[in-house]
């Protein structure tokens, strides 16, 4: 069955406060789990990981997206539509080194954090989103690019804004290329 | 500010898959947490609830519905109005009971599941969208209703659709007013 175009998404749209609070008991139960932040941190990057490289098919059907040429062009596609698409928000993009491999997006407003007033003392090391790094660097893995994501600035943290670090690492499919 | 009439969820629409796979990766770490399965599905009725009693606020305020004057009109509203609302699906509502405080919200398809292909044989007791029935219970007494709701059918577990029940008890406030 054919669907008319521009209403592809539209079966598929929530609105995003239950997604944000689920997180939230998400992220309150792994701290019932672990004690320290950073293995909260990483649990939750694992997490993201595993939800990215599955997400991204989903992105493919669904964003009517082309084929990126560069990285420039991968790191806007991941703020102006993914962003978009599953979290309602698209970041601003800068390209923060002269080679071109590491991009910064930058949210004024994190709207995974609607609910939280602010971290809690003992838990200061806390990447409270982490799990969106993960989905990105397994969203990239997927389509063959390797990439370090990380939390570089964040509101939660006194930071004036949030500020998502993507750093390409070279083509996962050039390391196969090599081991052959 | 004001914003135009009818547009006032726009800007927190989102696709839903991100949050159906982070909601599939808060039940997994559940079931890592808790041996049996009651325990599991009894964390996610506490965690739904948690959210229900947070959520209330912002269904109230971008929903623009009155007032029901039955327990009939709650359950369409829950149906129609919230389920559509945060999980993009509507369920049809019947009424199970002489009494009139018995409804089920009957789900031919349940998006939470969409990942989701069947469960493990040893998670046989999971009601795996119980953190649901958790979410309507505390969202309905912040309202000053309770209820009891659970799930009494569940595609996962091999039933033909999905079915959560709703039982209407006695006003929170009639209570109140008894203790005095």
């Amino acid at each position: 069955m054919s669907r008319p175009p521009g209403r592809k998404q539209d079966s598929h749209k929530i609105s995003r406060e239950l997604f944000v609070l689920t997180y939230g008991a998400l992220v309150a139960q792994l701290c019932k789990d672990y004690e320290k932040d950073e293995d909260v941190n990483s649990c939750l990057d694992k997490m993201g990981y595993g939800i990215g490289i599955r997400l991204i098919d989903d992105f493919l059907a669904h964003s009517d997206v082309k084929r990126c040429r560069s990285y420039s062009e991968t790191a806007d596609m991941i703020a102006q539509v993914a962003f978009k698409m599953y979290l309602g928000v698209t970041p601003s993009v800068s390209c923060s080194s002269a080679a071109g491999n590491e991009f910064s997006l930058i949210l004024d407003k994190n709207p995974l954090v609607d609910f939280v007033e602010e971290l809690p003392v003992e838990r200061a090391s806390l990447c409270y989103c982490n799990l969106l790094c993960g989905v990105i660097r397994g969203a990239l893995e997927m389509v063959h690019l390797a990439a370090e994501v990380t939390f570089l600035q964040d509101r939660l943290k006194g930071d004036a804004v949030t500020e998502i670090g993507i750093t390409f690492l070279r083509k996962a499919e050039d390391k196969k290329a090599k081991k052959k």
